[in-house]
């Protein structure tokens, strides 16, 4: 009692006081959940937790594809990192993943102008050879402009995709672009293709080439696929309206190793009167080999794990359990996400909100979600909750991320505070995805933004309604 | 005569009316010769040579390191765009360049945190063989950390240089922290080193490594060195920062080759009634291999090819002999300038004026100068006739760039419109210097400045005086 009068106690009175006003209309949570979301808000922006995650996960781990000695070490990070922060029930639940190895991989422009340009292989992607391919190549801006081609005019030849993606804060611009990366070689290969080649789905004018999954069909054969940056499809697009035919070389020794065991790694922050039901915050640990997944998705692993932690610092419990989990192998057929799912089976109606951070280190921008839609009233007072960061008010069309797909489509609401995808896919999938693009301002803001919607939804008075509408898919 | 009311007569009567206030009072240059400078000044604004110069240089040519097949073709295409301009006496004029091949390389720590990152072998490093070096490290700042080390210290060590290139817009920053690239490697093997690491000198958070040239001394072992980005450099501080031992390993076949013979390439507007004197525009042909040198040299070649082409369309020929040279090799000791010079030793006299662009495609924003002090009024009036321009008149120390060092060293004054270097070392000596990072606005303005600059100083009514000063070096 003595430290009645310590400013500790004036600011924290001041802020009790300060969203009194707000609290007389509240339906959906108590004054003191809602003056601890204002102290969640106010600790996330004084907070060093999530960057400093970020710093140690690049740093000690770095690069950590489904199956490489990186994901492993991820997965011990994790469970080193979540048992320091106090976490409890932490615990590392196996999941199998792919294991496929780049290797190395070189493009060269034979004709008409000869000039060697860096180069990735597409996640998958099968290799050439030690000898390499060359051929003739033929442009196609998309998919629909290569089903347009006569009957075989890509036989034998490589194809070149060169369609750009469009900048967009929200990813659309990705979901726009993306099927080229996924669906191309084989599409191409129908048609008797020997490569494919595309323009990086990137934002970016520097000189990086973004890899990314490709999904060979059953029915084609698998042909090797590389991307090169969008400064060289410039580039090659430039060669191609020289008007003389374009003959390029594509080299790869990528190559799919044996499954690896590797692991989701969950930790949780216990729930009191509603401990059975489950808010589940989910990021996944695997990255991409050529950067160190600092955006992708080292951010979303720290903004998660630095939320549980200041909401474990509060005095009060949550009602809720809130569980994070950072899965295995996002990027390589969310295999984690769904050995979480089928580990879970029993439980999936016990998930009863989900939030995911897979887009980068922010700032959050936007609040959307997926609820039934009687209960928007509460997403609506969460968001009034988070008006000091003037966010935009999104619709109830959230599609949320990919790990947590599967329960969502079973039914499991989703709150999710939009991150700032603007400058995103210049960096994505890429070798420059390190720690120098996370703005430390902004994961400071986003832990804020996630740590007052995940502290709400926790604590709704009520009880999270199943949504029963189908869900569009993500791509 | 039948032309007097057509519209391009009246905006030429319209420009020399704008012009006629300022010339009221020139003493240095006639009315027309400062009319022509404002109708080279809108021109060039309105005038698209300069880019398609740098675009088809860099999609037709690319890369074009001192002996490499690039650096043949890039002579090839400078004889023919010269051709094709239009002007006099062009030429190829034999230099012999070195040629030393990058090959592949490889940077991994080993410990504590085991990390591969991406690196460039320095300009002339010698290969480590196969095997590589495996061996722990030292991280010092600056050669003058290394020299204040206790004896002993680095025996058997690589060495790790992590000072970080300060952003000027002159490139200060760069002359500042360039000596560790050029001379740490020979002075961490004068104290027992086997190899060295260097932070980038570079601007850029992205994960470009930086290349450029290291000179080896007669007196200490010749040892690899490698270069890192600096959001490598960063995470390898890092490391070190943990007060763990850190190992590192090191891999390059890069080794030299033979010397070829290469050239510079000329060509002229050539002069009227002082023909024989030669106001000399120079900028180089070579680059770096890891990029497709946009920035360094090709926009420098650009403009002044750009340039050259304004001045010989205006009405009127310039009195003094304008040559474009494209200098071989800058990159890697300034072998062409030094033919150069070597083959006009009986006319250094003749080249009563220097100007050269190897700083990046613009804008200018100063107008420097190296002149003899009585002249300095006649750089103030060209200032004048650059107003609409709004540069920041500099003063009278230009060091000019390094093709012009010698010709400058001899006393031939120099008019140094200031390219912007702001942004240059992000993108210089990297893969990224790529067309994408030339701004097509910027170089606009940077030709028209050029255009004015290197007009009037060819038709400056007095004669152009020795500068008698000794010079400072350029590094």
């Amino acid at each position: 009692m003595h430290k009645q009068n310590s400013p500790i106690f004036l600011g924290l009175l001041l802020s009790i006081c300060t969203v009194t006003a707000a609290a007389e209309k509240a339906e959906h949570f108590s004054r003191a959940d809602l003056a601890a979301a204002t102290t969640l808000r106010e600790r996330a922006f004084a907070d060093a937790t999530a960057y400093q995650l970020v710093e140690s996960l690049t740093t000690e781990v770095g690069p950590r594809a489904a199956g490489s000695p990186g994901d492993k070490a991820g997965v011990a990070w994790a469970l080193r990192e979540m048992q320091r922060l106090g976490f409890a029930n932490v615990r590392a639940v196996e999941a199998i993943v792919p294991h496929w190895e780049r290797g190395e991989a070189e493009f060269a422009v034979l004709a008409p102008f000869p000039q060697t340009m860096p180069t990735l292989a597409l996640g998958g992607s099968i290799g050439t050879g030690s000898e390499g391919i060359d051929a003739d190549a033929v442009i196609v801006r998309d998919l629909a402009a290569l089903a347009a081609l006569p009957a075989g005019a890509v036989k034998d030849k490589i194809v070149f995709f060169s369609n750009r993606m469009e900048r967009t804060r929200d990813g659309a611009g990705y979901m726009k672009a993306v099927p080229v990366r996924a669906s191309g070689p084989s599409a191409a290969a129908a048609l008797g293709a020997v490569g494919v080649v595309i323009r990086s789905i990137s934002t970016s004018d520097s000189r990086f080439p973004h890899t990314g999954t490709t999904r060979y069909t059953i029915t084609a054969p698998r042909i090797p696929a590389l991307a090169i940056s969008n400064p060289d499809a410039d580039a090659l697009v430039r060669q191609f309206e020289s008007g003389k035919p374009v003959r390029l070389r594509i080299r790869s020794s990528s190559r799919d190793l044996p499954q690896v065991r590797s692991a989701n790694v969950v930790g949780e922050i216990p729930g009191t009167d509603r401990a059975s039901e489950i808010v589940i915050l989910g990021a996944h640990l695997d990255s991409w080999d050529p950067g160190v997944g600092a955006l992708d998705d080292g951010a979303g692993v720290a903004i998660m794990m630095g939320v549980a932690k200041l909401i474990k610092e509060l005095d009060v419990k949550p009602r809720r359990t809130i569980r994070v989990v950072l899965f295995a192998n996002e990027e390589f057929g969310t295999s984690g996400s769904l050995a979480y799912l089928a580990a879970n089976e029993a439980q999936v109606a016990n998930h009863v909100l989900g939030f995911e951070a897979d887009f980068g280190a922010g700032p959050v921008w936007r609040l959307a979600s997926r609820v039934d839609p009687a209960q928007l009233p509460v997403v609506d007072q969460i968001f009034r909750a988070l008006a000091p960061l003037k966010l935009v008010r999104g619709n109830n069309t959230a599609l949320g991320g990919a790990d947590l797909d599967a329960l969502s489509k079973r039914g499991m609401p989703i709150i999710e505070p939009g991150l700032d995808g603007t400058t995103y896919f210049d960096v994505h999938h890429t070798a420059n995805d390190t720690l120098a693009q996370v703005d430390p301002k902004a994961l400071r803001q986003s832990v804020a933004a996630f740590a007052v919607s995940v502290w709400l939804g926790a604590q709704y008075s009520g009880s999270w309604e199943r949504v029963t509408t189908d869900k569009p898919p993500r791509r």
